[in-house]
C-alpha cells in the first residue's frame, strides 16, 4: 500500500535527492515539503532540474499538518535540530528517518564528545537504529526511527565491515583517507565555498576529530563484538579532504593484517564476495585489467551505489580497501529511501536502481 | 507490443547512451549489441557503471543476425560508414535508426561539400526522415529510416525554429556560437584529448565550416519555407568551442529583428510557449530571477530535456536566443530513442524521464 | 628612478594581482596598501602564496598617507568608489591608476545609461586616459589618471580594432560572445558563485546590456573615427558567459564584411601582423596545424598577454576573431602595470615577462 | 660564470618547464634542447605558451654537441634509457642532472625489484646524488651526476624528515596517501587519459608497489641511520590517487608516535621550525585560522615550494603530516634547477622565485 511522505528541511542538497527519488518513488505519495525560508516557493525555484516536472512547494513546518498527512517524515535538518522534535514526531506516530548526525550515536557521551553538547533525547538513542541497511536490516524493518548513516562514514564502514567481521585484520591502527566533492560541505554558501577559492584545491579540511569518526567506530566495534564476543574499544584515525569535485567520495582505508598470519587475496575476495552476495547496492569492484580496475566515483555519480575494491599489499602487511560512493545518494538520500523500503515494506531497491551516466 | 532492438556499433558514447536507456526501456528488449573491436566483451567492461547490472555482450555485426533478431537497429558508426550497409539493413525489413550524419542531409551536393565524399546511396536521401522529434513527428512515425540530428544541430535548431516559423527575426544575419563539453569529439583519444591538454581550456576547435552548419541551415530552410512559402536561401554563421566540461552544450544564438518592426518581449515569450506548448522535452527557461535565469547545461546533464531561453537586446534590434541540453542525450541518444518511440507506437517519452541530478 | 607606489583596496583579485607583480617589479617600491576590512592583517593571510614571501599590511585608507608615501596609486575599489576621493588624489600631486569604471567613459550620459547614477565628476572623464596601452600609449605617458580597460572590453577591442582600423569589416552587426572563469566576478561570494552551483556550469550571466558594451564602442568608434574622420555611431552586441574555470577570457568575435568586398585571408593576416608589429604583448596566434592553432586561455593564464587569432568564413562573409587574456592580467592588473610602465617611463615590459605554465 | 646548459628529451612535461625556468635563468645559457620526435621543430609549438617568446629549436641527441656546447645537461628521458648513456656524458666532463629514477636507488636489488630490469652500470648508483637539496645539500655542491628526486617521494620525504630525524615516531607503520593531478602520468596520451574518461575522477591508481616507494623507504632509512646511528629497515605503505586537477600533488602521511611518550603540538612545530629555518623552498603551514590552514596545491602551483603541515590526533597517537607541492616544478624541474644552482656555485634560489598565482 502506498505511504504518504514528507520532508522536513527539503531545501539542502540531501532533501534535493530525496525529493528527486521521491517524486518518482511508485510506492510512495510525497504530498509535504518544508523550508524555513522557502515558504510558498517551489521546489524547482531551487532545484532548477525539476522545472516542469514538478509542482510542489515548501510549506512551513507543522507536527500537525505531518500527523494528518504524513506516514512517514525524513529530516534533512542540521545536526542538532531534529532532536528537539523527534519525540514530538514519534507521539504522533509517524515513523521518522533522519538524515542528521542527532540520533546515529548510542552513547550520549560520544555525542557530547563530537557534537559539544548535550543530547536533548538520550533516552531515544538506543531505540534509534542506524540508518546502515547493509549491517541492520532486520532492526530497520522495524524501527520507529532511523538515523541514516554519515556520507565519510557509511563508505568507511562498507569498505571494512566484511574484514573486521571476519576477523582479518588488526583492529589498530586503522586508517581511514577520505576524498570528497564540495557537495558535501552543504548548500550553504561562505568565503571558503566561493568557486575561485574551493575549485582546483585538495583541500585538507578535517585531518583530525571529524564528526563520523564515531560512527565508524561504534558501527565497527559492534561488528566485532558480534562476530567475537569481544569488547575490544575500536579507534580508527580518520581524515578527509575536499577535491576537485561536486559530488563523490572515495575512501581509501589502510589496514593489517599480522605478519604471523598472512592473507592471501583470494581470502579476501571470498570474503567480500560471501558479504556482499545479497547486497542490491554493494559491489566488489577488484579487476586486474581495464582502467576502472578499483572504485573511482566518477562512475557512481547519482545512484546508490557503495563501490569497494581492494589490493593486498604484501611489502607491510597492509590491505588497502577504496569505497566510492555518491554522497548525496548511498551517503545520504540514498540509504534513507533504502531504509524507507525496509520499514515500509517496499521491495529494497524501488525507486533506487537509476545506473549513472558514463562518461560524466 | 514489445520490440527486439539493436545497437550497431555500441561501444561510442552514443552508443553507451543508447544501451544505457534501451536496457531499462520497459517497451523494448535490446538484445543485439555489436562492436568491431570489443566482440565477446561485456558492455560493462567498457561502461563500468554497469557492473553487476547488465550481462550483454559486444557481437560481431551481422545483417543475417539483426534480421533475425532484431525489429530495429540504431546505428553508431562513424560518419561515412552507415551508408554502406543501410539499403541492406532497410531490405530485411529492419526500421534504422542512424546517429551519423550519413542520412541528414537531402542534398546529395551538400552532403558532398561537407563530408567530402559522394554519397553511396544518395536515393535514401529523401526518405531518410530528418531525427528531430519536434520538427518531424509526423513523418517519423511512419519512417524506415531516420537519422537523427547532429549535438550542436539539435541545440540551434531548437532555439531558433519558433522565431523563424513566426517571421519574428531576419533570415540573415544568424550567428550561432556553441559551446560543448568534451565527449563531443567521441570516445576515440587523442593528443589533443590528452586531459593535461584538453582540461582547463576553452578551445575554438571548428570556428568555421562546421558540418552541422548544414543540417541548421536545411531545417531552417524548411522551416521558413512551410510558413511563408518562401524559398529563401538561409546561411548561418556556427561556430563551436570546447569548454571544461565532460557533458552538456550551450548554443548561443544571435539573430536580429527588423528595426522597422521591433519586438516586444512578451511577443516572444507567446512564440515560445505556443511552440513548446506540447512538446514534452522542450523548455521555456527565462526567468528574471533566480541563479538559473536561462538555460544551463549544469541543470539537464543525463536528461532528455533541451531548455531555450532568450533576453531582448533593444540596443541592437537583437534577440539572444540560448539552448541548453545534453549532447550524448538530447543532442544523439534521447532524441534517437524518442524517434523510436514515435516509430514504435510508444508513448513518446517512454524511458525518457530521467529529470537529473543537481547539484552535479 | 624609483617609484613608491601604493595599493587602495588591494584585497580583491585584481588588487592581488598587483601585489603580486608590483612586489617582485624592479622599478617601484610597494609600500602601501589598503582594505576597510583588513586593517592590520597581513596580504599572505588573503593570499596564501605570499606566505613567507612577503610581509606587507593592510592599512587604513588615508590621502595624506597616499600623500606622504606614494608617487602612484593603484585604485582596486568597486565602481561607483573611486569617484569620490580621485580628485583629491589627483590634488595632491600622486598619478592615478583606476580599476574601476568609473573614469573609463568619455560621455557621462553613457555612464549614467550603464551604472545607473550620476558621476560624481564629469569633468575629470576628458582627462582621464583609456587604460588600454595599445591604443593610447602616448596619453598615457603623459596622464595623471588611467581607467584600465574592463577585462572583456579589453579582449574585445584587442581583436577588433585593427579590422576596424583598416576598415576591414562592417560596423553594424558586431557580434560579441565571452566566455570568462569565475574569478570574473570578484573576491566577494554569494549564492552563484558557490562551488557545488558555479562549477561544471556555462552560466549565460549577461547576454544584454553588458557594461563593457559602452567602453568596447567607446573605443572601436574612436578608431573609426580617427581612421575615417567618420563619426559614425558604433553599436556592439556583446554577451557574457561563465565557464568552469577560475581564470581566462575567451572573446569570440563574430564580424562581416561586404559581399562587394571580399576578403582574402592574407590581407587579414597583413592587418594584425601590421598592427601588432611593436605590441609587446599581442600575440597573434593563427595557424594551420597544431593542437593550439587559436588562441585558449589555457595557454596564457598568469601572462600579460592577448592573444588574437581569427579565422575567415566565405560562406557568410564572415570574419570570427578570437581573442584569449588573462582576466586578472590583461584584463586588469596587468595592463594597469603595463600603463605604469608607460606613465613612469620604466621599459614597458618591466615586471610583466611571466610566460606562464603549461600544461596547467 | 655563466653556464652553457641543455636538455635530453625536453618534450616532455618536466623537460617543458626546464625549457620555460632555465630559458630565463639568469646565470645559464640553454643551448641546446633535443627530442627523437620533433628535431626540427620549435619547442614553443609544442609549448604555445612560449609562441613569440622563445625560438630555440629541438635538435638530434649528439653526446658530442653537448661535448662543445653544454657544461651541464639535465635528462628528461624515460625509465630505463638514461642509464644507456649517463656514463658517456660523465666521461666527456658534463655535469648530469637526471630526472629519470635510473640513479635515485643506491641499492641495484631494490632497482631490479621496483623497475623490473638490470641496471647497465650500477656502479655508479653510489656515486649518484639523489636530487633532493634539502638532505643532501652538500653532496650535490660536489656531485657530477644528480638523481633528482621522484614528485610523490619528494612530497613523502619533506613532510617526515624532520619527524625521524628526531625520532618523533614509530617507524611502523608509515602511510602515505597521495593524491596527484593528471600531469603526473606525463604527455603520453592513452584511453586512460582521455579527457571525458580521467576528468572527474578520484582514480586509486597505485594502491601499492608504487615506485617511488623505494626512494622514501631509502631517504628516510638514511635520516633515521644518521641521526641514531640505527640500521632499522624502514617501509612505508604508499599509496596513490589521481584527482582531478591538471597539476599538483598532495600528500597525506599518517604516523604514529609512542603512547607512553605523549607528544605536544608545540614540540612538533619546534622540529619543523628547526628543520625548515634554513630552507628556501619548505615551508611549515599550520594555521589556527584562515582558510587555507594546511597545505593545499591550489597554492603552490607553478612555484618551487613545498608546503607541509601536520595535525597532532590525541585520539589515536597519531600525526598526519601534509605536503603540498606542483608535480612539475618542486617534483620535478624546480627540484632539478635547485640542485643545478648548487652544483653550480650560483645563488639557491636562482629562477626559481616565482611565487604563483592566486586564485587559479
Amino acid at each position: 500500500m502506498e505511504k504518504n511522505v514528507g520532508i522536513i528541511a527539503a531545501s539542502g542538497y540531501a532533501g534535493g535527492e530525496l525529493v528527486r527519488i521521491l517524486s518518482q518513488h511508485e510506492k510512495v505519495n510525497l504530498n509535504y515539503i518544508t523550508s524555513r525560508k522557502l515558504i510558498g516557493k517551489y521546489f524547482h525555484q531551487i532545484y532548477p532540474n525539476f522545472r516542469n516536472v514538478l509542482d510542489i512547494k515548501f510549506e512551513e513546518f507543522s507536527v500537525k499538518t505531518i500527523k494528518e498527512r504524513c506516514d512517514l517524515v525524513f529530516l534533512g535538518v542540521p545536526h542538532g535540530v531534529s532532536q528537539d522534535f523527534v519525540p514530538e514526531l514519534l507521539d504522533v506516530g509517524v515513523k521518522v528517518i533522519d538524515l542528521s548526525a542527532d540520533f546515529r550515536l548510542k552513547d550520549k557521551e560520544q555525542y557530547k564528545k563530537y557534537y559539544k553538547k548535550e543530547h536533548a533525547c538520550p533516552y531515544l538513542l538506543q531505540e534509534a537504529v542506524y540508518g546502515l541497511p547493509e549491517l541492520h536490516r532486520k532492526e530497520i524493518k522495524k524501527a520507529n526511527l532511523i538515523a541514516v548513516a554519515g556520507c565519510h562514514a557509511a563508505s568507511a564502514i562498507y569498505a571494512l565491515y566484511p574484514l573486521v567481521r571476519e576477523h582479518l585484520i588488526k583492529m589498530d591502527p586503522i586508517i581511514i583517507d577520505s576524498k570528497t566533492g564540495s557537495s558535501g560541505s552543504g548548500a550553504t554558501f561562505n568565503e571558503a565555498t566561493h568557486h575561485p577559492i574551493r575549485a582546483n584545491s585538495i583541500r585538507p579540511y578535517a585531518m583530525t576529530g571529524h564528526r563520523h569518526t564515531a560512527e565508524i567506530e561504534q558501527e565497527l566495534m559492534a561488528v566485532k563484538k558480534e562476530s567475537s564476543a569481544s569488547n575490544q574499544i575500536v579507534k580508527v584515525g580518520f581524515s578527509a579532504h575536499g577535491v576537485n569535485l561536486v559530488r563523490g567520495i572515495l575512501s581509501t582505508s589502510h589496514v593489517f593484517f599480522d605478519e604471523k598470519n598472512p592473507i592471501e587475496e583470494k581470502q579476501i575476495f571470498k570474503v567480500y564476495r560471501t558479504a556482499f552476495k545479497n547486497e542490491p547496492f554493494l559491489r566488489l569492484i577488484t579487476q586486474k585489467t581495464g582502467i576502472f580496475r578499483l572504485p573511482d566515483p566518477k562512475t557512481i555519480i547519482g545512484t546508490n551505489y557503495a563501490d569497494v575494491g581492494f589490493q593486498l599489499d604484501d611489502h607491510m602487511n597492509r590491505i588497502v580497501v577504496l569505497c566510492a560512493l555518491d554522497n548525496l545518494v548511498k551517503g545520504a538520500a540514498g540509504n534513507a529511501i533504502q531504509c524507507m523500503n525496509l520499514a515500509c515494506g517496499f521491495p529494497e531497491d524501488t525507486g533506487l536502481t537509476f545506473t549513472g551516466l558514463f562518461p560524466i
